[in-house]
Formats: structure tokens, C-alpha cells, sequence
């Protein structure tokens, strides 16, 4: 496998996706870098270039890539194919959310249960999974498998949360709360922050009111 | 009120607001400028410069700045105590979980409705709220008052709502979807790409698994 792949390129393999199991449902077969570029907005270059990192078949001239084929490799290399087992810690509005949603399957992660330090929550299933004590994540943890923690914790006690998990052999994080998480570089981040993301768009609406 | 603030600035405000907050309840009802940019992980004239932005109020010499009426001015300036309303077009697994989550009333959002074009899912209810069938869109967004469009649909039909939300008069789009949605300038639009997100950590696993 490739690696040091870039966040960009691995940003625009889901996309790509989308793309293939759309053209996929319109009962198309095979598709070629230009089509695929027009799709995407971007140009024949880029195509050929990511796709040869995902896939060792180069296609047939005139014809283009097999879509089935392509769909697969870019699923193996994401790892959707592989079941990753997760966990969610902070069992508020947001991790409640999350654990009632099934949407992540699709990509391969399989959320396994929840943790949280509210002893009316600990106990309780949400969606089927239960809530753990946070204080029991050592001896829990690696029980259930997980290998990707979610952390929904309110932003004053992530980093201590994350440190938890990183003692309890946690491998990649991803992070819903606002904090910035300081673990070691061995452990995988990679951040959600959808307060940001409303922020702004709740200040450009509100610029555009008031230019009325 | 300043214009033309950059989105890097905006995306920090939730953050001076999580940590002011953390601070008021811990007691403490001033903070410099030197504090804060420590908390913010940032350095003094950024934050001076942030604050400017924010607040008419200077703060005292030694005291600092309040911290109440920080609170207050970021709230304002972000829009989160006027009580703007929202819908979401796409009741599947991710448009449900929104429909569930609460926890954007903090942030002034107050989602009153969902779309969808799912004729099971049209009339009924989740968390409370209506499902309205995506044909009435134009007849009904403007009864919602709604400013804000959260866009949980499929990718390959986020265009087409998107459009449709335009004509119906929507003033921001909230975009979950994988799509690049294209409106023209008049109407905001923020995007979220969870997808996209958990691609990047999924492949970073995969990479550090084969590493051993």
C-alpha cells in the first residue's frame, strides 16, 4: 500500500465514491478519467493520478476502469471493508446521537458501546449499547475491541478522557468535542468541531440581516 | 458591527466562549488577555485583536475584561441569543439523528421541521417535529420562518434540494451532505463533511495497522 498519502486525496476518495455507486445505480459499468474528472470538478490529471494509488488496474483503452472494480479498491483502501470496532465516550445530546445513528456502518465502523461518568446513564442501553463507567475504561476497553474512541465529552474534560483512552490502548481518535486534543503521535486525531462550523454560518446570516 | 471577519476568526470564538464559560464556573469573573491566550493556546495580540473585534468594552488595567459581558458580547455577535429557525431536508439515519439532537437550541438554532420524499416517513413525527413532504417545501418554509436548511439528503440529489430550498427563499444551508452544493452568492452555506472525516482516521488505522 501506498502510503503518506495526502489529507486532500484522502478527503476526495468518499466523493469519488458517491460518485461511482451513482453511476453504479444508473446501471453504468465502466467510466473514464475524464468523465470521472467532470464529476469530481477537477481535472483529467488529478484523476488518473489518485486513482493509481488506489487501484493496480489501469482499465482498457477507449473502455475506462471497471466502476465495480474501482468501488472496491477504493472501500479496501479506506478499510471500510474491515469492521473496526469503536466507542463512544460522553453519552450527552451529542453521543446519544451518535449511538442512535447507524450511518457509520457503511464505512466500517462498528460502534460497540458507550462510556460516561453519570451513574444515571452508566448501566442503561442507548440504541442497544450499553453505557460503561468511565472509570472502568482500562479493564473494558480492550474486552470490546475498540479501536477508534469517539470523544463527545463536553470540551473541559476531553483531554483527560483522552488520556484515559490512550492509557487504555486506544489507537485513533476522533474528536466531536471543542477541545484540541494533545496525545502522543502515535495515536491517530482527527477532528469534528460542528460548533465551529455553525458559528460561521450563524454570523455570515446574521452580517446578512443586518446589511437589509 | 465589524464586517469581512475571517471564517479562522469566527471558528475561534466558540472556543473563547467554551473557556470563558469554564471559567465563570469556576468562580472567576475577570480575565487578561495573557490568560486567555494561554487557555486559547495563542499568543496576547491575537486575542487583544479577537476581543477588539467583539466587545466596545476595553476592560480595567490590572482587572481585565469582564467575563460575563465577554460571554455576552461573543453570544451576540455569533447570533446565538436571537432564536433563528432551521429545518432539515432528509429524514434518513443522519437527518434523524439531528432531528434527535438538541443541542443546537445553545447555539440559538431551533430546527422545526424535517423534509423528506419518503412517503412513509411524510406526516410523521420525530423528537416532536413534522415531516413534511419535500413537494410543499415552497408552500411551507415560509409558514416555518425558517433561515437555515441543514442538507442530510443523499449526495446526488443535494443539488436538486439545495435549488429548491433557494426558490422556497432559504438564507443559509447547513450542507451534511457529501455534494459540493452550488447556490449562488446571496445564500450562505457551510458544510460539514463527516464522511470525508472518518475517511482520513479510517485510512490513517489502516496505514499504522500494517505498519506492525
Amino acid at each position: 500500500m501506498t502510503k503518506n498519502v495526502s489529507n486532500n486525496f484522502l478527503n476526495r476518495l468518499p466523493r469519488y465514491l458517491k460518485i461511482l455507486i451513482q453511476l453504479k445505480n444508473d446501471g453504468i459499468e465502466y467510466v473514464n478519467s475524464k468523465t470521472l474528472a467532470s464529476l469530481m470538478g477537477t481535472n483529467d490529471e488529478q484523476v488518473k493520478k489518485d486513482l493509481q494509488i488506489v487501484s493496480n488496474n489501469p482499465g482498457r483503452p477507449k473502455i475506462g476502469r471497471s466502476i465495480d472494480e474501482l468501488i472496491s479498491d477504493i472501500e479496501d483502501f479506506l478499510g471500510y471493508n474491515d469492521e473496526t470496532d469503536a466507542v463512544i465516550v460522553g453519552a450527552g445530546k451529542l453521543g446519544n446521537a451518535l449511538l442512535n445513528y447507524s450511518g457509520f456502518a457503511a464505512q466500517g465502523i462498528n460502534i460497540r458501546a458507550g462510556f460516561d461518568n453519570d451513574r444515571f446513564k452508566i448501566g442503561k442501553t442507548i440504541n442497544g449499547k450499553l453505557i460503561y463507567d468511565i472509570n472502568e475504561l482500562k479493564t473494558v476497553l480492550p474486552t470490546l475491541n475498540a479501536k477508534i474512541a469517539i470523544i463527545t465529552t463536553p470540551a473541559s474534560v476531553a483531554n483527560d478522557v483522552a488520556k484515559l483512552l490512550v492509557e487504555a490502548g486506544i489507537e485513533a481518535i476522533w474528536n466531536f468535542s471543542q477541545s484540541t486534543i494533545i496525545v502522543g503521535n502515535d495515536v491517530i486525531v482527527e477532528n469534528v468541531d460542528l460548533a465551529s462550523s455553525l458559528a460561521v454560518l450563524s454570523h455570515r446570516l446574521k452580517e446578512k440581516q443586518n446589511e437589509k
